[in-house]
């Protein structure tokens, strides 16, 4: 009966501010006022924290209504996103200092706004960018694997993207730079809410697909063709790879076209960062005035694996020169929006995608505070660092230690934009609304929890200090995975004994998790051949797109065989190998 | 004939501070102009920047005349250091919000003031106690072994420290807390420069010896005697040690008594931090006015082991709480002096001793940025937090990324204060004055290397960004031994082949280092009975310090077996074991 009543007050709650959005958003359609299915966790905060979060509420509606009435619009959004960087890798000058190099625009954005300490994303990039494109954790759309060349999917089409939330809304939707979530056609994004969008589908790797990438593979076994010899037991001709594309480029509802023009050198995949940096000014000058508010998604390349030839930091390891690079641009796009007289309007976040690619990685990619990277469920790999900017509206001087997750975006920039109404109903949506972390500050998310997936496994469980281990877990005994992430930051010494309380906690917390899987499934993984509506395909492109061997040809369907790639199977052995 | 002529420029350098010094310090006696004799790889360093840093110094000269104009005497001095705290730790607010406590103070002090993120100890309390005191690695003063009680040993009458040198440059001088230096007569404050000294002269483990820290010990084989039951088979009485003492007491040129009464209880070991902060407060009083400047060491106790029976942090770890405590205390001493209005004419230098105690430490003493903690050779053992704070002199909102090592603190104080002349000129000084980077801020520290010891034994070479290990290289191999710290922050990744041309610029430097250590050999070992000249010893004290079995009933003398005390012999096989 209480949790019932709770449940009520909490219905409340969500109605409420939605029904206030409608009232005040003339642009969007009827809001309707269903509520949207959050992870079980988060209803036991709502359970305990729902009075006051209505009236924080109210005041937030306030407040969004009184810069509603003074631009005329709701506000503009710039979500910035790259690789592989640790927490206080940007944002804290100081450990820059140690580590020879610097972002001072960066820093001073962080400085002049909100310093996220505690911005969790997925382990890797794919995952990442699926779950804040999408609100939900990548095990839930289907996004959980690493894409690479070729990757044979990609984000499915009944996905529901930040950019349809919005776009729907009334927002003018932009994507430019790294996308990662595949090669398939659902995954253009031009298919999924945005307006105009340039994007690489894959990571950096292609960028080895040029001469001098081959030659620093130094891999006698290099795949690309153009490096190998004619070998007389090379009998299979259609195994080695051919076709990668770089970027792609469409608009809502149009074609699909390759972007940068072979043949393809370094200096020609360089230059896609100079493209997407320059397309995102273009859209936001073409976008400053008129009664749209935008979005964009600017997720720049960074580099390639390559590297600079030149130096511009002391410290010279490629993550770290590709930053203090991208921190000009981010400059610029500042100039531009001061300039442009619109920058108290619009809110840019900047972040990273996971930690640092610290297995097999560049030079100077390394763990600083906390232990592991990429690929990781330790710490280190899905704390990020995350900086707020928003003259006028978020204080600046603020460094919060609330646990925030990467799919917190996806919510609170639909309130930002009064589209919560567009979020679907019918599936978990993990992101949280922290609207009121951002006007009110440190202390202020609703959120003291995370599920740390790696693939398809549930692998930590976070829960404010407190962190479990579930892979490396012994099952069926009481092991030593429990942690104090205040005093154990690096998860090296694992407890039981001190923190033996801690256990019952955490299985109760796990099941609700898993009974809510239960009763919203996740999606399954979205395959297919690259690349086949790509209308200027090269010819070894377009020959990617479809099988190599005529499946007549054949006693099975190769097409098949796509939907069945396996991924993730033997994670626990991958993981235990690690330990 | 270059090198003689640059040796030539460098004695100038020397020669015309002092002089200029002795100028306008009228309150000293007459300066000398030898030089102070530096480490060789220093002289490297002044071969190539010795006309700039002329030039640097006769600024500085004017600088320090005008505010010795301003304010009729010297500066004031304030030299805290405490224990075990990582690089980062303080003066970093957004990692200890990721740690879960903060000190406030300190960090505004670093905000105000300068923030060394470089700043090298040695790796454990003695030993850095040590080289602040006397401006010389701890293996050239006999005190690189960390002292435990009974440590049978300490600071020789013969080394000179940064008491005696300012002391005779007319300054009051005190000590107040733990200064770890040792149990033997020459080791005791008010022998080695202090006009006022209160010191426990060991680390925190006689915190342990009241009836709560047997019980913490958690050991059965614990060795305080009230703990200990009759055993028949316990035959030699002598053995277990009893008549610790916490803290002495004394004036300069007078007796020493034990400081603290008594039966001693917790509550009691903890009192002594408030006695040492109202000490110093005290001192500050009544040296506020008057021409003699003063120069205080407050060392903090800091904390027992047996920690805080409340929390006041919600990380709650015993070095986190201690800390968060101190800081209230540093508040305290911030409001006295700008209370006293002497704030622009006191230097106060905030800083830890060494790495974090992660071998066998408490809770929550843990690497952050870089690996290891204290007695390790590696980043995490020896960077450690120190802050400059001195409004009006030093600028606000400095972050310095130079190499400082504790013992520059040494020579720099005695600059500030005109006693360049009382260094000793017989012995390698390993400080090196610093005051051009006080002054000009980050890029003008007069180093670049540092020389890291483990005991007795010379365990690493670092240059710039570039770091060799000596323990545990293979003899005779190009092995991997070498570290890019911008890059490797964590010295996880060693690597022979893209650094190798470090490897002969590091020989040479290990060599020049070598030489000049026959040229001027390090003390050996000060080995006698602690607490000797105790006025007021209780009879376990007075038992303690003799032998206790009469020497007429042995057939060897057991004062000889003291001097024989041997420490580190197998140090290769101790860090063999390690990594």
């Amino acid at each position: 009966m209480a949790n019932s009543n709770k449940h009520i007050r909490f219905s409340k709650l969500i109605s409420s501010a939605a029904i206030f959005l409608a009232g005040f958003s003339g642009f969007v359609a009827a809001q309707e006022t269903t509520e949207i299915i959050h992870d079980a966790e988060y209803y036991v905060l709502a359970a305990q924290h729902g009075d006051r979060w209505l009236t924080e509420d109210a005041d937030i509606d306030s407040k969004l209504e009184e810069l509603r009435e003074k631009f005329g619009k709701p506000p503009n959004i710039i979500h910035i996103m790259w690789d592989d960087t640790p927490v206080g890798e940007v944002g804290i000058p100081e450990i820059q200092k140690m580590r020879g190099w610097e972002t001072p625009v960066m820093n001073e954005m962080a400085a002049d706004g909100m310093n996220l300490l505690r911005m969790y994303t997925e382990p890797s990039c794919t995952p990442s960018r699926a779950a804040a494109i999408t609100g939900r954790h990548a095990v839930r759309n289907g996004m959980y694997n690493v894409g690479f060349p070729y990757e044979y999917g990609g984000l499915a089409a009944d996905e529901v993207t930040i950019a349809e939330v919005l776009s729907e809304a009334g927002y003018a939707t932009a994507f430019y730079g790294k996308s990662h979530l595949g090669d398939v056609t659902s995954a253009n994004l031009n298919n999924q809410g945005f307006d105009e969008a340039i994007w690489s589908p894959y990571n950096q790797v292609p960028s080895l697909y040029v001469p001098a990438g081959q030659a620093h593979a130094l891999s006698p076994a290099v795949m690309f063709p153009n490096m190998f010899p004619d070998d007389p037991y090379d009998i299979d001709k259609g195994w080695r790879p051919t076709g990668f594309v770089w970027a792609l480029e469409g608009k809502k509802g149009g074609e699909v076209r390759e972007f940068g023009t072979p043949p393809f050198d370094h200096e020609g995949y360089m230059a896609l960062e100079d493209a997407f940096e320059e397309a995102t000014l273009d859209f936001i000058r073409r976008n400053a005035e008129g009664d749209k508010p935008f979005f964009i998604s600017w997720w720049p390349q960074l580099t390639s694996f390559l590297g600079f030839p030149d130096r511009v930091t002391p410290a010279g390891g490629l993550l770290q020169e590709a930053l203090a690079r991208l921190d000009v641009r981010v400059g610029r796009l500042r100039d531009e929006l001061d300039a442009l007289g619109i920058s108290e309007n619009t809110l840019v976040v900047l972040m990273a995608d996971n930690g640092p690619m610290v297995h097999d990685g560049p030079v100077g990619m390394v763990e600083t505070i906390y232990a592991g990277g990429k690929g990781d469920f330790t710490e280190g790999g899905v704390r990020v660092p995350a900086i707020v900017w928003w003259p006028g509206v978020v204080e600046p001087g603020q460094t919060v230690g609330d646990i925030v997750h990467i799919t917190d975006l996806f919510t609170t920039f639909a309130r930002l934009g009064g589209a919560l109404q567009n979020i679907p109903t019918d599936r978990i949506i993990d992101g949280i609304d922290q609207t009121a972390l951002l006007f009110n500050g440190d202390t202020y998310s609703r959120r003291d929890y995370n599920f740390i997936y790696t693939g398809p496994v549930l692998a930590a469980l976070v829960k404010g200090r407190y962190k479990r281990h579930l892979v490396g877990a012994k099952p069926g005994l009481s092991g030593p995975e429990f942690y104090d992430l205040y005093n154990d930051p690096r998860e090296a010494s694992a407890k039981m004994l001190p923190m033996f309380p801690a256990k019952g906690m955490f299985n109760i917390m796990k099941l609700r998790h898993q009974m809510w899987i239960e009763k919203y499934p996740n999606q399954g993984q979205n395959r297919d051949y690259p690349f086949v509506d790509v209308v200027d395909a090269r010819p070894e492109v377009a020959a990617a797109s479809k099988p190599r061997i005529n499946p007549e040809d054949l006693p099975f369907d190769p097409r098949e065989v796509i939907s069945r790639i396996p991924e993730w199977e033997n994670i626990d052995a991958r993981w235990g190998a690690q330990r």
